[in-house]
C-alpha cells in the first residue's frame, strides 16, 4: 500500500495544500522570510496531518474552502514543533539536513519557530471555526506543557511505560487528534463522529511515535536522516529502551550506563543490545495495538472511500520505514 | 497625573483582568507550571495594554465579557514577547529579577514563552471574534518578522532614524494598536472609530518605545531595574544614540567604539556623551510628537471620560520615569 494510493480520495486537494504552504512563504514582506520558511517546512514529507484534516471531513460537508487553510495551518504548526523541538533536543538534522537551529543559530530558531506557529493561527483562523481556532492554540498549550515537564526527564533511567505513553500523547498524539477532530468539526460532523475521528487521530499519533521510537533504534540512517540511537544518546528513554530494561527486574542496565553523562561507547552498547533484543518485536505489537484501538473507533462511520483510506493509513503507519 | 486616576472609568474591570491572569496560571494540570507563569507574568505592572482595549470599546457597546479575555490575552502576550526577547537579547533582569531565560535556561523560556502566546490565542479565541483573534495572530507575525530582521542590524553604527522607527513599529507600536483596535472591534464600533482608536495606539507605542529608550540612557537604574545605556551595551542603536550621531556628520563616533566588540569602557564613554548631549531633548520632542499625533486621532470621538483618559495616558506615556 503507497501513500499515494491512500491519499487517493484527497489527492486533488492535499495539492491545495501545497499551493497554500508555498504561498505562506511568500507572504511576509520582509524577503528573507521565504527563503528561510521553506528551509523550515522541507519540501514534500508525508504530510500526514493535512491529510488527516481532509480525510476526516469527507464523512458530512466537505467544505474545500475552509479545509485547505485549516489542513494548510496543520502542517505550518507541525513544523514549528519541528524547529523548537530541535532547538531544545539540540538536534543537529531534521530530515537528512541541518536543522533550522543548526543552520541559522538559537535566535532564528526561536523567532522563525514562533513566526510558523502565530502563521499556524492566522491560517485557522481565516477558516472563521471558532472551536478550531482554539483547538489550535490548546494544542499548542498541551504539547509545551508536555514538554516542560519532559525536561525534567532527560537521562531518567527509571522511566515508566506510563511516563512515555503521557509523553508521546501532549508530543505527537494531541496534534493528530487536533488534526481529525478538525476536519471533522468544519464538516459540521455529529458530536459522536467527531469524537470517533478524534479518537482514531489520537491512537494513530501513539502508533505512529511508537514507531518512530522504533524506527531510532533499528531504521536505516540514510532514509531516517540521523543517526541510528540518537534519542538515547541525547538521553532521551522511548518505548524500546523501556521494554528492554523492563526484562532485567531488580537491576536496571541503564543506571549504568548513564552514571556517567557523555560515556558515548556504553550508550552504544546498550542501543546494540535493545535492538537485537525481544523489545523491538513488543513494540511493534505495541503500536499495532494503537492502530487496531484506532481503527475500532472507525467502526460507526460509513463505509466509504475515506474510511477505507483511514483504515489503510493506520497499516501504513505500523509498516513504514522512514 | 497618576495612573490610578487615569484608569477610572475601567478600575473594576482591570480587576477582573488581574483574575483572569490569575486564572491563567493556575489552569494547567502540571502544577510546576503556575508558579512559572506566575514569574513570567510579574506582579502588578502598570497594565497599559489591557488598559487600551477596555478603554478603547467605551465609545459603544461595553461588551464586559469579551473584553475581560482579550484584554488578559493582550497581557499575556505582551509577556510572551517579554520571555522570548529576554532570550534573543541574552538580558539577565526584567523589572528587575532575574529574566526567566536567566532563572530557568533557554529551553524552558522557550516552551513557556510558546505557551505564553498559545495562552493569549485561547483567550482570545473564547470572545469568539474572527477578526480580533486573527489580528493576534498576525501581530505575533509581524513583530517576529520584525526582529528577524533587526538580529541582523546589532552593532550597526550606521542605523538611521528610519530603521528604528520600523523596528520599533513592529516591537511595540504594533500590539499598543492591536490591543486598541481588539478593543473597538469588540465594541462594534464603526470602521472609522476602530480605524482612529488603531492609530492613537499605534502612535501611543511609539511615543512609549522612545521614551523606553530614552530611560536606558538617563533613567534611574534602581527604577528601571536594569543597568544604565544596557541597550548599546549590547548593540542596540536607539534614538539617543542615532540623533547624537546625526550631529557628527560625516565622523560618526560610533564607528571607533564599535570597531572592537566587546570594548564596553569605550561604549560606556558613548554613553555619557549621548546622555549629556541635546539628543536627550530631541528624542522627548520626538515622543511628544507621537503622543500628539495620538490625541489627534482622537478628535473625532466623542468627548467622554474614556477619550480624556485616553489623552492623559499620552501625557503619562511621556513623562512617565519607569
Amino acid at each position: 500500500m503507497t501513500i499515494d494510493s491512500i491519499y487517493e480520495p484527497i489527492q486533488e486537494d492535499l495539492i491545495k495544500v501545497e499551493e497554500g504552504l508555498k504561498a505562506f512563504c511568500r507572504a511576509d514582506e520582509y524577503p528573507w522570510m521565504a527563503e528561510h520558511l521553506r528551509y523550515a517546512l522541507g519540501d514534500g514529507g508525508k504530510r500526514i496531518r493535512p491529510a488527516l484534516v481532509l480525510l476526516a471531513a469527507k464523512f458530512h460537508r466537505y467544505d474545500l474552502e475552509a479545509l485547505v487553510p485549516v489542513a494548510t495551518a496543520v502542517e505550518v504548526f507541525h513544523n514549528a514543533t519541528l524547529v523548537h523541538d530541535d532547538f531544545v533536543d539540540k538536534s543537529p538534522l531534521r530530515r537528512g539536513k541541518p536543522s533550522v537551529v543548526s543552520v541559522s543559530g538559537d535566535s532564528v530558531a526561536l523567532l522563525l519557530g514562533d513566526y510558523l506557529f502565530a502563521g499556524s493561527g492566522d491560517l485557522v483562523s481565516s477558516a472563521r471555526n471558532h472551536r478550531v481556532t482554539r483547538l489550535f492554540s490548546q494544542t499548542i498549550m498541551k504539547i509545551c506543557s508536555g514538554q516542560l515537564k519532559e525536561l525534567t526527564s532527560a537521562y531518567n533511567w527509571q522511566r515508566n511505560q506510563q511516563d512515555y505513553y503521557d509523553e508521546i500523547d501532549s508530543k505527537t498524539a494531541t496534534l493528530f487528534s487536533t488534526a481529525a477532530e478538525s476536519g471533522a468539526v468544519l464538516s459540521e460532523a455529529p458530536e459522536e463522529v467527531v469524537e470517533a475521528l478524534k479518537h482514531y487521530g489520537r491512537e494513530l499519533g501513539m502508533a505512529f511515535q511508537v514507531i518512530d521510537d522504533i524506527l531510532d533504534y533499528i531504521g536505516d540512517e540514510s532514509k531516517l536522516g540521523k543517526p541510528a540511537g540518537s534519542d538515547l544518546l541525547q538521553g532521551t528513554v522511548t518505548l524500546p529502551a523501556i521494554l528492554f530494561i523492563e526484562s532485567y527486574p531488580g537491576d536496571n542496565p541503564l543506571k549504568e550506563v548513564f552514571k556517567i553523562k557523555g560515556n558515548q561507547s556504553e550508550v552504544r552498547r546498550f542501543i546494540d543490545m535493545v535492538r537485537n533484543s525481544s523489545a523491538v518485536q513488543q513494540c511493534y505489537n505495541i503500536a499495532a495495538g494503537f492502530t487496531a484501538q484506532a481503527c475500532r473507533a472507525l467502526e460507526r462511520l460509513p463505509d466509504n472511500a475515506a474510511r477505507r483510506s483511514l483504515i489503510d493509513l493506520a497499516d501504513y503507519v505500523v509498516e513504514r520505514r522512514t
